[in-house]
């Protein structure tokens, strides 16, 4: 089912967030509570934002505890904005290539969550990257899937709709080739400015989201679930939900991929 | 640029074609002789036929000399029909399920070659690719495609019209939106009853193939270059060439893909 | 804390131990229940017999679940002998030489337990594998050394006497430099001809061992914990006990590691 | 043989050193000009210093061409200083511990070279290292071997010294028990402040080491062979040399080990 952490705000080193705190997602790759998956240990990656205008990415097929090159560099780099992931497999191969976060140009984008039935409409999902971006689809999974095509609908000028777009016509067609739960999508992604994150299921079982802004460190945690289970002002997002991170602000917009439109249209 | 070499006759040792040999295909990992890369280290594979209808398949991405396990495997597996390869990156990235043999039920496919521009095209040859069998496309190589377009054509019926059809489909792909050299196909592909053989380019520059029935052992040995350097008796393969090997028996026909069809097709 | 499954009898698939069974090794990585580490995700290994007088050898740091090779290698390789392990570290490095089983020359060993505050006492521990087998020290486990020491000791010779030596010297070392628990040590190993399973520790928390004599396959499965659930007639071994299997036989006698007499002559 | 590359002065992106130059150490790992071994392609490894006291460190067995963390990773780190180096294995396996640099504490090390004959007295060798640091010792290189044993005999306090003391031991332990060459020894170190190169054998084959200061950049390279064919500017180190660099300074002195003394000694 995968968890996933990504974090905004003044710059920390990756370990704040990915291995330092209690319940942190090195400690969720191996236990945790908010979903079906306890053990999260098909592969993990990182995408943090520096100097350059693409992001870094370091992805990797062990569990994400057993790596010293992983416990290495999260000690080493800082970054003001980063986006870090464990995988629990929905089906297809653990193999780097199908580890997030993935990156294209200056985009990252990271998915916890699964798109039902999703080898029957395969085909149908890849042929709805636009050409120019094909040469970037490197595994298999539909959430690479699900970002490319975003991609090409305009995640650079409009996200939210991008995503409305690409979501509700993985939604159709897993209506009309796939099998239920047709979509789960808790997810973020970043352009190396904001960072957005998106709530939302086709049912009632959207993958839990939270956040909280800290203080001390000057910067906001947006996560799968809490990085400490102490801590009582983590907030939950509700499903439909469209967030957009920025310094220190943030917003929530309805998030609402329109299924029919996109089943009328295939 | 990739070598391979495959086996089919009484059962033996798989070292005793993959290691042991002066010229050995491991041997060939490191210098090969016959073709631009020296070095095949990205990646190797192995698909050998047993008890079971469908066959075993072993690929890593380390160099072939490095792995423990491979040593391991061809020291202590005996069959009487095999492929194995050594893998020179076309542009792929690196990873199992870019490596070679690719195995389909009881189909095993291996390629030396290159489909010009395919970069360019990847999209419309996935395309080609048949529903039933998308599942199957794992990796995003050039020759994966192929072979699985080749399956979608029949391969299980006719093997040679089906490879012409998909060889030619490719060619012309390539023509249209790619670039020269357009094919480049020595490849081999067994059903587990038979081993098939292809020497193939559009041009004249058609990677080798050779083949040596030994009688100390009772088989024969079809490669992508001698695995011995004294040995005289290694017969080379021309170009347009497709190999039917059962047994001891071998046939050679014409291979000859229609491009002028494929392109006025697109 | 590690589950290992070792077979000896009739020829079979290795899958028909490895991963076909209800509660099988693979699903034991998953979830064991007779031990503290319900994930055993640190990398897994086979040893299995054949025609050659050394057996075949296969490790990898992947959660076991996950290795295609494995799934492929266990549904084509058949072995009237072989043992196979899932690792969960007790404090090394997750790297292939640190997997179980070990292999010099025709023996294989596997080992499910500790040796108490190791790292304290490790070259002290090391020290103890003579020349001739210091090559073969290839990783940083416990179990690795204590293999080799066992080995120097006469393993050849008498099993039980070598073992008992090498778990004796070991038990002291722990207890004059390390901590508790000093020794747990429920492990199985072969020379190709028989199996032989220990069960002991220093306390009274000696990991679990079973057996079941299959009629129907005509062989007896040797495990950390039975691979069925519903199955009764799984005999579990007492503690302090070795066990020596061959062909349909076995035969059990005491272990008695004589941590006095080491303990005096360190 | 190994290739190895390092770099002290102003921050650079590390890619400035490993990558991005004509004949960079990822080149040279697959065509390296000035040792016997054209391929490096049995690991690689970094260490760079930041913030921490410690430095980070990335290792893995694939060649360096073909690893996309690898290439992401030194396009986004900038140091001040670091090391790098891809190995051509004498002999021990390739694993991930095996590959250079090597870290303990603030202390880095890598080698390009050998220890003659070292099997032979490998347990001795390590059996030099303290007690202190034998948890350090995490794979079987000679290598690794030697740093441990220097930073046991001070290096710390008086690099030179400990270095000249750890190879006299280990030339020693060559000459008694191993094979010619004895020691062939270019390896770099560095305690964060500082960096450190020898270049030594105890023949007249010493591997070689260059150096060349860039005002562009603000920044001194130490390699084994020159980055660039072109640039007639790099300065080769006589054999027998033990070279400082802090800042833009350089300072040589002669680097001689005492071998009759450490023979005597053993």
């Amino acid at each position: 089912m995968c968890r996933w952490a990504a974090y905004i705000g003044r710059e920390i080193y990756l370990e704040d967030i990915i291995s330092r705190p209690g319940h942190s997602l090195i400690h969720q790759s191996q236990c945790a509570t908010k979903c079906h998956t306890a053990i999260n240990a098909d592969g993990f990656g990182l995408a943090w934002y520096g100097d350059r205008e693409t992001p870094g990415q370091y992805r990797d097929v062990l569990p994400a505890w057993s790596d010293p090159n992983l416990k290495s560099l999260i000690g080493q780099v800082k970054s003001s904005l980063f986006l870090s992931h464990v995988r629990a497999s929905t089906g297809t191969a653990t193999s780097r290539n199908n580890c997030h976060p993935f990156t294209v140009g200056r985009w990252s984008f990271m998915h916890n969550g699964q798109i039902g039935g999703y080898d029957a409409f395969r085909r149908d999902a890849e042929m709805m990257i636009c050409d120019a971006l094909y040469p970037q689809r490197k595994g298999a999974t539909d959430s690479e899937a699900l970002f490319l095509v975003a991609l090409g609908l305009g995640l650079d000028a409009d996200p939210k709709a991008a995503m409305e777009q690409a979501a509700a016509q993985f939604e159709a067609l897993s209506k009309a080739r796939g099998a239920a739960p047709h979509m789960r999508l808790t997810c973020a992604f970043s352009d190396g400015k904001r960072l957005y994150a998106i709530r939302y299921a086709s049912d009632d079982q959207a993958p839990t989201l939270f956040h909280r802004w800290s203080s001390s460190r000057g910067g906001r945690a947006v996560v799968s679930e809490p990085l400490e289970t102490g801590q009582a002002d983590w907030c939950s997002v509700p499903a439909n939900s469209f967030c957009t991170f920025e310094g220190k602000d943030m917003t929530i917009e309805p998030f609402t991929p329109s299924c029919e439109e996109a089943l009328a249209a295939q």
